[in-house]
């Protein structure tokens, strides 16, 4: 059955919007940069922010919600913060709509009357309004730490936007934190990125790279921005999460202050990271195919798709009815479980439907498997199918599932490092840009070369990984003298 | 302990503001209008969000996902939406701020050349971009009915604020569907209204009125508005979630049609209901007492917090191992409890601070009831006190809590009972409305007669019941003849 879509040696951008489309994780809007997020997609997400809210929670933070607008002077107030912003804002001007007649055609317009005094920036981030509130909150090195989350919609005005990756409207976590030592800070923000580390690898069944930003790609206001790197299967690298140190930036620009415990008062040092709905973008790219999506079990809104397949009527009542039991009995076990039992569709469309949908799990299940109580199980990753008996099916099925996420990560994992190379020269490194992957090469952080090398390569330095040992040699790109490798890559 | 809240009988909107802020529900913010819901407030709005999403799911809807933003032309599109909605919209209308300098100052301005060609509007209410993704996903009554929710944040304009119950932006969930027939739209909207009925009485302990608004009252854009109406303990009602029918007013605007298994063409019938963070509003202005916010047992943060009591180091020891080892035995139940153990604040403070809170249930915990092997349970509600042994400590907390639950509602409903009544007569009707409470009187709704009303009397129809027998005498402000009785009150 033809699903259009795209394969991906063929056009792999043209692949990933027909599976993004075709699969109705999401659907282009009337509004320019903005998506649909359709059930299916929602339901994704939503399973992702129950595991990642689990984790918050687990360290300790607590969720809030802060107002979507942010006064122009607050953005302000932080000198780098606001240059990095100030090109892809939605700015609020007025706050009512009068009726009017342009060309004899009636309309209606901003009424000039209702011209905000100050106008609202839509966030695009929340530290400024965040820390704003910390500054009312906190007295007393008692009252620290204080760690929260928000879970909200942010606005950044992107002109050249793809669905999941890059949208002007995206919805994400926001994690703001206080300290009352750069040390606790620091801390914090490492310990934020190892839960990443932990969530999208054995959660979403992408490996990444853990590591630093150098200067010129950390974030806006911080003084180290510490990241997540995964890579897909087009050879490009994907930020997939960051955490920042933001020292005492924004603790100075909004004058938040704690009396520690020999009544001096002092700056708190703070702290934000983030991960988005890119996340499920890097999802869809890592393990799709030129079936549709492949969905790791962990976050499947569907994780078991039952087929029931019939000739006659006869047979139709029998295989349904035990296909509704043993769908009650995994859904009993907890697992999440749909029986098809459309009749406007074959069965062969079924299968190519869930596949579509990424459903790790499809269970087969005909007369012949009636008769000899079992159904034929069937991997999503390779097809590999595993006759399971109707005895104990809740077992082996969540045993598949869970060996299904294993190898979802091996797989990933194996093209991964078969795509990471380490090189010594400038031609190795230009070369092995251009083909693609992790490219690990000796490099002094320098703004001006990193310009020049994008320029040249069209690729940035994705992270200085953490903990390596030291491997002095000369950087790859001006022969200086470096002590460590940077990874490089062309990036989403 | 002196907790700074005002008496209700003393100033009653001072009370609710003092309860909102001092338990930690909320705060203002810098921003005019918006507030910051802290992480009480959030864990409140976050358990209230589970019941309901838990509800929808079981009436077969799904969530998803819509853009921020609606192009002004979109909201144009239904002539009495726009009207309805005009008066308090914030419009985005740049996309860029520039660095410029005022009477010698820095400072950033929108960048006139950023200026958009058509102006968006932050979503009041999303009909409009929902309905025009209808009309692309709908093509055939195969496709039909569409039972979408969406769980977002809203912002109106609003001119004058209170935390919770009129905030300029909300967060709330809007239901939206599509059907072949009015019949199944109808049903739709008044199944939804029954599902916040049950969820305001059976989970917010809140009881409530159902029935229907005049045109006058109704939603922009809807042919009919259904609402649950709940009565406060200063006699005023608050409107505490709506469900309308909309027609096929939107289905027209936006083109939504389906074909027919006939194969003709025919424009699909839609609804939408939501509810917000209101609700919370609702609840503390329902249940709070003059020591605070009191919150029903299966929407509380926190159910059970256990105070320890000690005198010596020696007691502090055993009183903590001990309320840990309960605390741990409740928690694996499934309650949300937690230990006090701040050393920094007396027994009596802790009391005070979590009878603030609205925490349904108190353990106290000192070293008599530690050689005694039992605790003092005090009841949130009128300070009954329970002792209970720790063998099967899990089953007498748990039926304290529905008991607490039961008997939040029975008070509630006590108080709305007692504060409802029939009227016959004008004099009666005007003294009655401004004794507060729900009044019943007959009446012939029309536009005019409600303005006057309003006008006079500052009371407004709060709904016409549902299913009441005809109750047939003459209106009671104009003398015309009516059939049955509306319900009048002063509202938020």
């Amino acid at each position: 059955m033809a699903k259009d879509i795209t394969p991906r040696d063929q056009d792999y951008a043209r692949w990933y919007t027909d599976v993004v489309t075709r699969s109705t994780l999401a659907d282009y809007s009337p509004v320019k940069g903005c998506m649909v997020i359709r059930p299916h997609g929602t339901a994704l997400w939503e399973n992702m922010q129950r595991g990642l809210d689990g984790m918050f929670k687990a360290t300790g933070h607590e969720n809030a919600y802060f107002p979507l607008f942010i006064p122009k002077s607050f953005l302000a107030r932080e000198a780098e913060h606001v240059e990095g912003f100030a090109k892809e804002c939605a700015i609020v001007t007025h706050t009512r709509l009068k009726a009017t007649e342009i060309d004899g055609r009636r309309t209606v317009v901003p009424d000039p009357d209702s011209r905000l005094e100050e106008e609202l920036i839509v966030r695009p981030t929340s530290e400024t309004i965040i820390y704003s509130m910390f500054a009312r909150w906190i007295q007393s090195w008692r009252d620290l730490p204080i760690l929260l989350n928000q879970w909200a919609n942010v606005v950044r005005w992107e002109m050249r936007t793809r669905l999941f990756l890059r949208t002007t409207e995206f919805l994400w976590q926001e994690g703001h934190t206080a300290h009352a030592t750069h040390e606790e800070a620091i801390d914090e923000a490492r310990r934020m990125l190892e839960v990443y580390r932990t969530f999208a690898e054995e959660w979403l069944a992408i490996p990444v790279l853990t590591g630093t930003k150098t200067d010129s790609e950390k974030f806006a206001g911080a003084l180290t921005t510490y990241c997540i790197e995964a890579l897909m299967q087009d050879g490009k690298a994907l930020q997939a999460g960051t955490s920042h140190d933001l020292g005492q930036n924004f603790a100075r620009a909004f004058d938040v202050k704690y009396q520690d415990a020999s009544g001096r008062w002092e700056h708190v040092w703070n702290t934000s990271w983030g991960v988005s709905t890119r996340l499920i973008g890097a999802l869809v790219m890592c393990h799709g195919d030129d079936d549709g999506l492949v969905l790791p079990p962990r976050v499947a809104p569907v994780q078991v798709a039952i087929v029931p397949i019939w000739r006659s009527d006869a047979q139709r009542e029998t295989v349904l009815a035990e296909g509704r039991a043993l769908r009650d009995r995994l859904a009993a076990r907890g697992l999440s479980v749909r029986l098809d039992e459309r009749d406007n569709v074959n069965p062969g469309f079924k299968f190519a439907d869930w596949e579509l949908k990424g459903v790790p799990l499809r269970l087969e299940l005909g007369p012949r498997d009636v008769e000899s109580r079992q159904v034929v199980a069937v991997s999503r990753l390779d097809r590999t199918k595993t006759p399971c008996a109707w005895d104990g099916l809740e077992d082996a099925v969540a045993s598949l599932l869970d060996r299904l996420q294993a190898e979802l990560l091996d797989r990933a994992r194996e093209r991964r490092d078969a795509a990471t190379r380490d090189v010594e020269t400038r031609d190795e490194f230009v070369e092995a840009l251009a083909d693609g992957g992790f490219v690990r090469a000796r490099f002094v952080p320098d703004a001006e070369v990193e310009a020049q090398i994008q320029q040249e390569t069209k690729a940035t330095v994705r992270l200085i990984p953490f903990d390596e040992p030291d491997d002095p040699g000369p950087c790859v790109w001006t022969g200086r003298p470096a002590q460590r490798r940077a990874v490089f890559a062309r990036a989403y």
